[in-house]
Order: C-alpha cells, then structure tokens, then sequence
C-alpha cells in the first residue's frame, strides 16, 4: 500500500496520476494548504520540507516528483511507465522530468511563492511581472524541442505525460496563451479524456 | 565516446567527476562563458537551451544534470554510481538530486542569474541578498535530513556525491558559512582527495 500526500491540482497531480495509470494498491490524502496544514507537526514528520508531493512506501518516505514517478514506473512494471532498461531513452525521459521541476516549475513558482528567492513587495511584483515571459519560454522550449507526439517521449505513454499534464493546466494562470503552443495543448486534451486523469482529477476535486 | 560539454566549476563538475569515477571513455570540451559561446549557433545546436552540462553520446545529446548522471551510471554498472536494481534506493537517491537541481541549485542561481525571473535592478538586488539565507536553508535541509554519511546516500559513493560536492564548492561564494554544516564540510574535504575529484578539477583549471 502507498499512501500519496497531495494539495488539489499542485505537482502531486503527476503521481496522482500516475498511480492511477499503474493501477497501484494506494490511498491519496489531501493536505488543506489553507489551513496551511503542510507546516503542522504531524506532516513535517512525513517530509520535513512542509510541502507535497510525498509518498509513503512500505519502505519509507519518498519526496520529489521526478524521483516518485520513476519509482511507480519502477514498482509497477507492467504498466510500461518508463524505458528503464533502455540507458539512453530512460535518459531522455529524466532529462524533460528535470526540466520540467527545475525551470518550468520554477519559473511558474514566481508568481505565488516568490518570497522563496526574495523579500521586499517590490521584488515580488517584479518576479510576478516576469512569469508570463519566463514560463512561455519554457513552453516554447517544450514544444520546440522536447515534445515527440503524440506522447511526450513519442509514441509511448510515460510518467512525463502526466507530469507535463499537470503543468500545462497551470498555463492561463500564469498568463501564458495555449494557442502558442499547438502540440501541448492538444496533449492537454488528450489527457483530459484519460479514465486514470479524470479520476484523479475527480479524487482531487477538479472537475474539468 | 561521450563528449561533455562544460563551464568550470558549473554544475557540469558533478558530470564531470562522474565520468572519472565511472573510468568513462569521454572528452571533455570547454565552453567559453566569458565569450558568450554558450549561446553561439555552433552551441546552441548542442544544447537549444544555451547551458552546460550537455553530453553528446552515440545515440544523441543528453542535458540536465540529474539525467545525465543517471546516464553514466547506468552504462558504466561496473562503476556502482547508482542502485538501478533497488527501486526505493534509487527513488531516494533521485530524490536528493532532484532537491539539489530544483531547490539548491535555483536559490544559488538567484545571485547571478536573477534575470531569469525579473527584469529590474532593484529586484534582483533584493534576490541577491535573499542568497544566503535561502542556499543556507537548502544545505540545512540537505544536512539534517538528506545526508546519510559519510557519503550521501550512506557507505555508498553514488552519482549524488559528486553533483553535492560541486554545489558545496560554491558555499562562501553564496555567503552561506561552512562550520555550520559539518557533515557536508567532511564530505566536501573527502571528495576533494579522491582521484577523480582531482582529475576533474584539473582538467576544469580549478586548482584545490
């Protein structure tokens, strides 16, 4: 059993996901950010760092999306959710992962967390201002370059689907047109259909 | 043959050591920031994004660090850089790559890279002096929580101690003080006298 730790529609949809395509033995509990709940005791001893995703293993805790999606590819090998024995493909796949929690997630991090990387209001404005330009370069680069089709990695269905899912969800929010990007966001639609998607999104409260 | 592309003392250090250890047949290819080269047409065929690392391998280029480590891990299994074989193993050693690709490596880059995410002087002043207290932050995390000791992920050397090593070697830079974490203090001491640490470092004209 595996037991997912998520706020509605924050990278944790990934796993959520995930876990839903790998038909995993698992249990999804909701942490109520407004109650600013990730802070309290009782969720700092599940993942010190007082945020989501988190996943509890039989083994232990595991944080990190790139590093949980790989490990319910891994444990469920069935569900084919990443090249693992192929070096060079499994490579690729970590590499759009990578990408995707290190700049894209960043850069849409600006917009409600700056206080991470700054301080005064100001800064914060000005972190704010930039995340339509910042986060749409991303896209761009995505689109351009990383992106096979009908999947992220071609024409199998791995982790970075759902990974790539949940971010191009946060696109209008962060004043970034789909219309740009023709490729993503006919994934997004794609996904939307997905019975493992719409039931995850079910489980977290998202009806779309 | 492998080909990375590098900056010295960049995050292409972590790569770099790695392929040392794993004994990798490679060449190592200096990119010249003070020039601009990484944003040169020859290099952006490399890598689009205009960054180090990139690892050209016979099957294509590989960017981002966490994957490329992965990578050279994984086709040198000789070497033992990481546990494929163990899911829970290698989830946690991703995820303490993925922290320092996503957490520590974005706060460090908030003192030169800050236009990244803002455009007016002001506020990326205001990044810079936030540096110190959000790198420390990520360290202490890394210190108290993440690091098994005495290398990262416990009497294992893996593909996570050369990439903390490279990122420890900019402490001071980012105004963070060693003393107060001694675990990673040691570590860095360690790493510092271990062949293909030295190796690496020379071949970057970092002498240490």
């Amino acid at each position: 059993m595996l037991d997912l730790y998520f706020s509605p529609g924050s990278c944790a949809l990934a796993s959520h996901i995930a876990l839903e395509e790998a038909g995993a033995d698992y249990r999804a509990h909701r942490i109520d950010f407004a109650a600013n709940e990730q802070q309290s005791l009782a969720f700092l001893k599940v993942n010190p760092k007082g945020r989501v995703p988190a996943l509890a293993t039989p083994m232990g805790i595991l944080t990190e999306s790139p590093a949980m999606l790989v490990y319910i590819a891994q444990t469920h090998p069935a569900a084919g959710l990443a090249p693992m024995d192929d070096a060079f493909a499994f490579a690729r796949l970590q590499a759009v992962m990578s990408y995707l929690c290190s700049t894209l997630h960043v850069a849409h991090a600006h917009r409600q967390r700056g206080r991470r990387w700054a301080d005064d209001d100001a800064a914060l404005e000005a972190m704010r201002r930039k995340v339509p330009q910042s986060v749409g370069d991303a896209f761009a680069y995505l689109e351009d370059h990383a992106f096979e089709g009908p999947f992220v990695m071609g024409a199998s269905y791995t982790v970075a689907d759902p990974y790539l899912f949940t971010m191009a969800r946060w696109m209008e929010g962060d004043g970034v047109d789909p219309a740009r990007f023709p490729k993503i966001r006919a994934h997004r639609e794609a996904m939307r259909a997905r019975p493992a998607v719409r039931a995850a999104l079910r489980a977290e409260g998202l009806a779309e």
